[in-house]
């Protein structure tokens, strides 16, 4: 069995992790901290694991969390880059959910986190998660940056295109729609029932900090810099990312963009191409790691309309945290993750 | 007081120009019409109108519906366009909420809709009710087509860059959320709590029956035939739509977009341009019949991205058709309409 | 025009009274005061009010608000205690839409709200502001304690049982659901979105401080002390109580309860009795200063159900805040308070 | 492997069966049928479960289904009357998630099921499939009623205080709320998002068909008929019951109320009982075959306040259907179901 810690287990990814965890043949949880409960069993703060586990969060220490195979950090940024280098030279594996490994640029990193990066070597030497993309580096990494959970959704479903150079690279949109449980578990008013719900409106359209990590990973595909519109839209729904991601054809010939679309995900066990004509919906992936994509060219005019769901606490973190450990131990990559989504 | 006759009056639209006119200094319902629920009271079908009406639905007849000085369509298209030329004749003005007369090219209408038109020369005579655009005509019309949801959030949004010519009008992109119901109240399973909410999903991208109408507004503005592609979405809500627009600039040179867009309102009613910065929500309009709109220049590049927020029952349907009312009949514009958006 | 300033403008039954009273044909706010948002201008913070008012919020002071004709407070318990009973004296009327003088018992109120009281006379002499029991009184007062929102549900229901002696007093079970904005804006967890919505828990079943209010009125009622188990529940929507009130007939004979309800409430513009085997939802009251009520026997049995609902924030709190200030100031009981409830 | 077949798979209760059975490790879905979806691929009417099913819908025919070890009908009533039969006399066991074989009065079942029950030596053989009762007899039997939704959580709340003869029998009240997918995916007008969200009401207070089949088991437990008032809410959100159980202590002496409840239910593997002082959530459920109960005794007094949750769908239906297989084939009785309630 694989020995696992979880840092800041009190988050939505961190119970995530430990609902996902709780039925995984290969893993499991020796260590959850969390500094403000302390002492707290984990199934008095979360019923839902009742009868699942007996941990208590304890205060984060290397020397405890040094015992465990691999440690997930659920904690905001910032907090990573304090514990993760320890805990690697100890030889722990560290997957990281949160952003401070995600940008292999510092500066930007800075410019968008508001802090110094205090591990520059950590993070050029940590792997950035998306095993669709990163596998083979994954399955040798002791440093996983998972992808946030935007980035997720719209990297999936512009990859296929972009890797084909078929569309015009300066010229993305990436209009995404997101279930509040992406705010997280923090008491801002924004996120109260009253708020959010019978309600939709976009946010941070002049700037948000999945915007680089898009970019980055986008441009990596094209391998020239790639030019974004990314505008987030806060949706009242708890779970779910629905991307609809807008290209321009560079070229107005037929394509069979299904054709690509399915061969490019044929083996991957966690994506799955719809039918031509599809429109998947982000409640098919409700509590499953999975990533639906249709591809449509409306009218077969020159734009081509990519529509893309996650659920954002499981293929957009938790899901794919796990998938990455998985990856890492040398497990059936599926172990643990075939929840199916709940509908209704 | 203008007497009013409503037919169709059991669906969303009709409840909802109930419930406006119930406070109507200025007008009174007369007459409402429903072939299925004859002789059913309005108050046992909705009761938020008990104490409000007594009247009982009738079976539509155009003797009894031509004593009313104006009568509203809130039918399926493919109603109002058999009835209502007689009731224009008779000296009755009409305002469809429905879609018969919203498209000139008729051609272009039956291909959406599906069937032939039967009164062309209604359609050729009938005046698009859209007041930020056509007030003169309204004032002179005596038969109004009523915008579509999507076309009214739609078209103000880009109204002000199209009408300037600041952007490239072959390539529009529409992104479009909708609360549930837009849908209606039919009894169709993808409409069920069960099944729309705690989900989103785009519908229709191969074509919408909206698209032509939006397409025909923008390229009058634009004086010359746009290029748009349209992607509605479910959202998890009753109501609202948020239309987020982009559009790429001609010029990069520096634009007072923020001033124009207020220039462009500044005597509107109903159309309330935020301050810069602004992200307008759908709730801040539930229930009334206003258009927020916010103008955004991402990262000061060329892709121009402007929100629009409306009560898809209210300023896209039966609010806007009490707006076009009080103009036909020389009533102050606001009148009936000055409800606040119900927040939380 | 009256005068009105209001304390406590922030929450959610504050802003709620400015919706109201932005179409008060008689009415207007002159002054509204909240400490933490000094100099915000109120439409910056409720963007549904852009447009209806210029006001900035201010911090309270009794120089300036004694220049108001009636001031109501929308203020946590123990804020009014300590600034109404000067406003009263500067002749100022006061409502107050908090706890401080709902309970003549001051040892009752000072257990359940934990705080001594701090002005015992005037809660003596406060007139317990529910028109349909109290209006002669509240016609003379010059300091009223609006209901509670579950107060208001409860005892409307009740009263008609309860002061015809037909159900046995010493056994009431008071099952009510709220929505979440019962619970106010402030930011805590348990009112997110993520953690409110999909769901449905008790709360306070040990013990709730409207308890003491409802016994209060229902003992008031029954001219000797009640016995009442209450029950509070959660709801995951934002407005809206539905009480569901049992009680034991003592007596097995025919009653006619439907006449005796609608008899009680034949005069009352804001309760609306509905016809026999009615079951009321909450959203027919939604926005709207109204009580929908009906009763039930089930299987003519010797318990009685009456269901009770209404927006919390509208006759639960500022809707019925307004109600009384019209009795005050001698304007028509309906000035204001028209809205229709919103469906859908 | 156990072979399983589902008759009447379209609806909420037969995709709630495909979910749990999809990772179950000792059954398989050999046979699926429905009559008006003949042909379709259960990945195209359920996308969540693409990937795992290949099947297509059949008509439902004796003969295929006679080869399953077991055969679930998740069918309205009136359906399993007419087929179970046949197949238990083939040695086929059957699981019957309708209403057909629930109780044991025929006369009583055709009062509230309006039709003749055609099948009494069934309906006289068969267990009712609530394993906390009748865990034995479920091991031996070949025809299961699995029991209703709401009478699941009803019993479970009020047996411990039942068989110990605690509570006045003739005085129970039963307050129940339960989410939209209790009224199936049936294409009606009120289980539309725009009708049953943001909203709440009580339905079918004159008389529910799950009040005598609550009555039935209660009067089992009590030895002697119970009075029952049970009234139904509507409730919006998916999935969920909440049972708000109220009874009347005989005897005003102390009772250790938690320590019988924890008592009672000690070795069953899906109810918990909570901590005293406990408000169970119905999230904390949501998609987990789990009922969480606490009891209470608000202010010391004689009435008892039971608060019992679960899944409508998973311990409420198919949840409870794969237990009651489980039981039938010596399984261990958690097999497929272990998952872990969704929060958030």
């Amino acid at each position: 069995m694989v020995k696992v810690g979880i840092v800041g287990g009190t988050g939505y990814t961190g119970v995530e992790l430990l609902r996902l965890l709780a039925n995984h043949p290969e893993a499991q949880v020796e260590v959850i901290t969390s500094r403000s409960e302390e002492g707290v069993r984990i199934a008095d703060m979360y019923p839902n694991l009742r009868g699942r586990y007996d941990l208590e969060f304890t205060v984060p220490d290397v020397d405890t969390l040094s015992k465990c195979d691999v440690v997930f950090f659920a904690t905001p940024h910032g907090v990573a880059m304090k514990m993760a280098p320890e805990l690697v030279d100890k030889g722990v594996k560290v997957i990281d959910l949160g952003a401070d490994f995600r940008i292999k640029d510092l500066d930007v990193w800075s410019q968008w986190y508001g802090m110094e990066h205090t591990a520059p070597e950590a993070a050029a030497a940590a792997v950035y998660g998306l095993p669709e993309v990163n596998r083979e580096q994954i399955r040798e990494a002791t440093l996983i940056a998972c992808p946030g959970c935007y980035p997720t959704a719209a990297q999936l479903g512009y990859l296929p295109l972009i890797e084909n150079k078929l569309i015009d690279h300066r010229r993305l949109i990436a209009d995404c729609k997101s279930g509040v449980s992406g705010a997280g578990r923090g008491a801002n008013v924004g996120s109260l029932l009253c708020e959010s719900s019978e309600s939709m409106k976009a946010y941070a359209v002049p700037g948000h900090r999945h915007l680089p990590e898009i970019k980055q990973g986008l441009s990596a595909a094209a391998e020239r810099p790639v030019g974004l519109t990314f505008v987030p839209h806060l949706t009242p729904m708890i779970r779910g990312i629905h991307a609809t991601l807008y290209g321009i054809l560079r070229d107005p010939v037929d394509h069979d963009l299904q054709k690509m679309f399915e061969e490019r995900y044929a083996n991957e066990p966690f994506v799955d191409v719809m039918p031509a004509g599809s429109h998947p919906e982000t409640r098919s992936v409700k509590g499953a790691n999975q990533c639906r994509i249709s591809v449509h060219r409306p009218g077969n005019q020159d734009t081509v309309v990519v529509l893309s769901v996650i659920d954002n606490l499981v293929k957009g973190a938790a899901g794919q945290a796990v998938q990455n450990m998985n990856i890492m131990f040398d497990l059936p990559e599926t172990a643990g993750l075939e929840q199916v989504g709940m509908m209704p």
